[in-house]
């Protein structure tokens, strides 16, 4: 960590001119007055702004040209902390945790201002000391990316990290991922990795851990708890049910959405309980048979990523739709209105889409609920049209699905019969 | 209606050489055997399937090469049902309903099989009888189209209707509507309509009214209780609130969803409870201050279309965007991930469309919650880039509210002022 970590050009000046350097304690007279941390940057950002850190916990940017005076209050601090060795005690339950980044991975020093990944088992435990007491926990960085920046390609590195855990002696496996993508990310899991046999927990948070309100800790506690009790395997997300602290819920990984941006209970499971709720440190079962199909773990890591998810809608442009099939996309999935519906004016280019091999799938932007395209006769003109209802598979998840089979699948024929078969609980029954 | 409405081709032949017409009860053998009512069909439809009205009320398509037999059962009943003169009743509150179709707008004769348009006042009464004991209403049919096709020349054509009875006795005015695009329709004429002095409720149905389960009565008779006792004005969407016919929701029209494909309680205001709660007969408010912000009532009904929604996911295709820049786009509203993000690859494309001036703003694929663009980096990025964070504005709103907006100002700066303007309850404080 530099003084000016992802400070550059006018920002940098700024900096400089006025002696300020990140962890500084500072006031700002601007439009407001705020007071605050000076916070690093990453290397992307602009030079227009500084990051100042409230004593709220959040981050506030504040434009240079408008700042009218900064004053430092309380130089940083910048001896680092030391971080305590944590002896493990034997015979715990061994766990893997695989971090890629998000709140949940990161930590904020108070006294520097700088966030930094959770580097190691020690500092992970050092920042959440219970977890020392109920597991063995290696923890291992594949990358540190909030989550709107995972990319298919980084799906692809998080499942062949796992798959060289096949046979281990870990009694699950913890993935510390960004909260905004993770549903997409645990639906990915869950098809390449079909059949591993070791329970796997994709963790976040909703509050960054020096926020009194944090979810971090309970959440990593719950999802260690969950592999080590659940005595199945699949890929589950784990994370609180609601507001208060006493349960934690576990959502099958093809079953779930992010549903709230800002509550700690923000994701749900459609149309159902979680599979699994902690309650008051108890485990309750609500699934009912197994996570995948297959008790064979085979592992198809494979995916194309010329797939769309056309979301249709009053006005919707046909030759938008036009421009998807010339760009030479495998699959198309629809979020269509109610059944699985979409105006007649898109049928000539669906047509289209059809003549040329595209595999065409419906879902509803209902999200919940089922599509069934046999009960209004336009419909069953989408059906005669080629389009494939994909039952009530949510439509991100659908989306993710045709990626994998779209990699997996030569043609039209057997991206649908992947498409159809179920493999990891993506169809409620 | 004649012997074999709809009915061309391959199909029309079938009938004709198996003298079977439209109406007559049938028994068939095929993969399975259907004992049904022949339907008619539209004019877009295929000519390779008949349809069937099953006893369980559902209709089903059948594939004419995979018919072995068919046998009439029981001829078309061809004579006209009566329909009975409704003496309207003495000093009861005058109701306008125009009609745009959908399920609710439909009647299905069991005798001809046929679905036809519920055109008059008597025939509305005449199927649901309680309404006219309860209000003197006067039925005008606009068009007859499923929702989804519904497009935005229909809402033009509904808000310049109802605009005409800005001065008028009734005391309120229903539009009958096809469920699943009803949240754009009710969005588009809160916006283009504000300050219209009379309430006025969209109405539609889950389950034809040939079902035991529909809704339609109910929510007819809910909207009219509605209308004459809410005592206030504004847009509503009014549908059973749940499974049970004990509870009819009237939601603000510019803050609710289809959340579910089938259910009779499918809509729901998001992050709240409905605005009216008829229970028991008895109207409850629970919205707080006024529908519209103004009180004057001033007609904007104009839109432009050229407004896309744009849902990032993991393997979204930036050049996507670029297409849609590339076709003279005025708007564009993202629905990102949690408080409002898109990757960092969509930075370069976004930068293009703010210097072409085009109108970006921000929503989020949870749907329930606030956008919040200044907590981390990757959101203060987008706003340096020119993305507007439109709170917590449902995406399709949004998208409506853009459409709208786009067609009342004349360039980036008056589409965002009009966007972050509060019109018709669309933020929810």
């Amino acid at each position: 960590m530099s003084k000016y970590t992802g400070y550059h050009g006018n920002a940098l000046e700024f900096l400089k001119s006025k002696q300020i350097v990140v962890g500084d304690s500072v006031k700002i007279l601007a439009e407001l007055t705020y007071t605050g941390i000076i916070m690093p940057r990453y290397e992307h950002s602009d030079d227009k702004h500084i990051v100042l850190k409230l004593r709220s916990g959040y981050n506030v940017g504040l434009e240079i040209k408008k700042i009218t005076s900064i004053e430092k209050i309380k130089p940083a601090d910048r001896i680092m902390r030391k971080i305590e060795e944590v002896k493990s005690i034997e015979g715990l339950p061994k766990i893997l945790l695989l971090s890629t980044g998000g709140t949940i991975a990161s930590k904020i020093d108070y006294r520097t201002g700088a966030v930094t990944p959770v580097l190691t088992a020690n500092e992970l435990n050092s920042s959440v000391p219970e977890l020392a007491k109920i597991a063995d926990i290696d923890a291992k960085v594949l990358f540190s990316e909030y989550s709107e920046n995972i990319m298919p390609e980084h799906w692809l590195k998080i499942a062949e990290n796992i798959s060289k855990y096949f046979k281990s002696d870990y009694s699950g496996i913890i993935i510390a991922h960004g909260t905004d993508t993770m549903h997409y990310t645990s639906s990915f899991l869950s098809f390449a990795l079909a059949g591993f046999p070791l329970p796997i927990a994709l963790v976040g948070s909703q509050r960054s851990s020096d926020r009194a309100s944090s979810d971090a800790a309970l959440n990593l506690m719950g999802a260690v708890k969950f592999l080590v009790e659940c005595n199945t395997n699949g890929i589950y997300i784990v994370m609180h049910q609601d507001e208060n602290d006493e349960a934690i819920a576990c959502h099958i990984g093809t079953r779930v959405r992010k549903n709230h941006t800002s509550k700690r209970g923000a994701f749900q499971t459609v149309g159902d309980n979680p599979a699994f709720i902690i309650y008051n440190n108890e485990i309750h079962r609500n699934m009912k048979g197994d996570f995948f199909i297959t008790k064979n773990y085979k592992q198809k890591i494979k995916l194309n990523q010329k797939v769309a998810l056309v979301k249709y809608h009053p006005g919707y442009d046909p030759n938008m739709l036009k421009t998807i099939i010339d760009a030479g996309y495998k699959a198309i999935i629809f979020e269509g209105t109610g059944l699985g519906h979409v105006g007649k004016n898109m049928y000539p280019v669906i047509k289209i889409a059809n003549e040329r091999g595209i595999f065409m799938g419906m879902t509803s932007q209902c999200i919940d609920g089922r599509v069934r395209m046999t009960v209004y006769e336009s419909g069953r003109d989408l059906l005669s049209l080629g389009i494939v209802p994909l039952e009530d598979m949510i439509p991100e998840v659908a989306l993710v699905k045709a990626m994998w089979a779209s990699g997996n699948g030569e043609n039209h024929d057997e991206i649908k019969e992947i498409m159809l078969n179920k493999i990891a609980s993506e169809f409620s029954t």
